[in-house]
């Protein structure tokens, strides 16, 4: 879908994976918010937080739905730092020149390690098997 | 100061502007929450959206201020989009390795335009009466 700067588009990949239309490398669920592995991930662990609300990026959710992804990136942000040893970058892109690729406000967390630089984005996909085993790993850290 | 991933120092730079010792372009201001221009901007309008807390990062803040700098982000974000005519890059970094340079949670809001590349982190001081026009616009739409 090209970057009109204010649709939604209910068909986007991340509607898909909220309706489950689409499978995912899931982490974290609650009646708001989802949260799951990117599946090109930049680096090792890199975790997506969306809203369940219909909104594309930050001009369109409402406060309330957007305090409830910042207390879940909140809450997963130093387990996944524990699993992955990593320390760890937040980012939130609004609109395509912005670096969004899904219109379906998301927020990234990246684990970072100096002098490791990060896979470009959009890249590769990473190992079906290799995700699994991560999304276990930040599970366990989770429910540990 | 070093990233022990742990202590806050009480005399970072950004305490140090939120105690007045050290001028800044400021932009917002309420009770808990402070927003002035990057000095080092990654493009023009380089905003950072600070916390009155004591916090260094995104494991050390309360829930409560988080939500409350995620408003503000939420309140400039589209004014800041408005002022630039670009897109909005928001990111926060939690350690040195993830980019922190200041250990004091902040959130970065970066005006991005298709093509025009960011400028390195940390490269260059902005021409301090560039960031005063800066700031003047953004509060003006602000106000507007």
């Amino acid at each position: 879908m090209a970057d009109n700067g204010a649709t939604y588009d209910p068909e986007n990949i991340f509607a898909k994976i909220l309706k489950g239309e689409i499978p995912c490398h899931k982490i974290y669920e609650d009646e708001d918010t989802f949260a799951f592995l990117d599946i090109m991930p930049r680096t090792d662990g890199h975790a997506l937080v969306i809203t369940k609300e219909p909104a594309r990026d930050l001009f369109a959710i409402s406060p309330g739905a957007l305090a409830k992804v910042m207390a879940v990136v909140q809450t997963l942000a130093p387990k996944i730092k524990e699993a992955s040893a990593r320390r760890v970058l937040i980012q939130q892109f609004n609109g395509a020149a912005a670096g969004q690729t899904v219109f379906h406000l998301h927020v990234h967390i990246v684990p970072r390690k100096a002098g490791v630089p990060m896979r470009p984005e959009a890249a590769k996909m990473a190992d079906p098997e290799e995700l699994k085993a991560t999304a276990e790993k930040i599970k366990a850290v989770l429910e540990g």
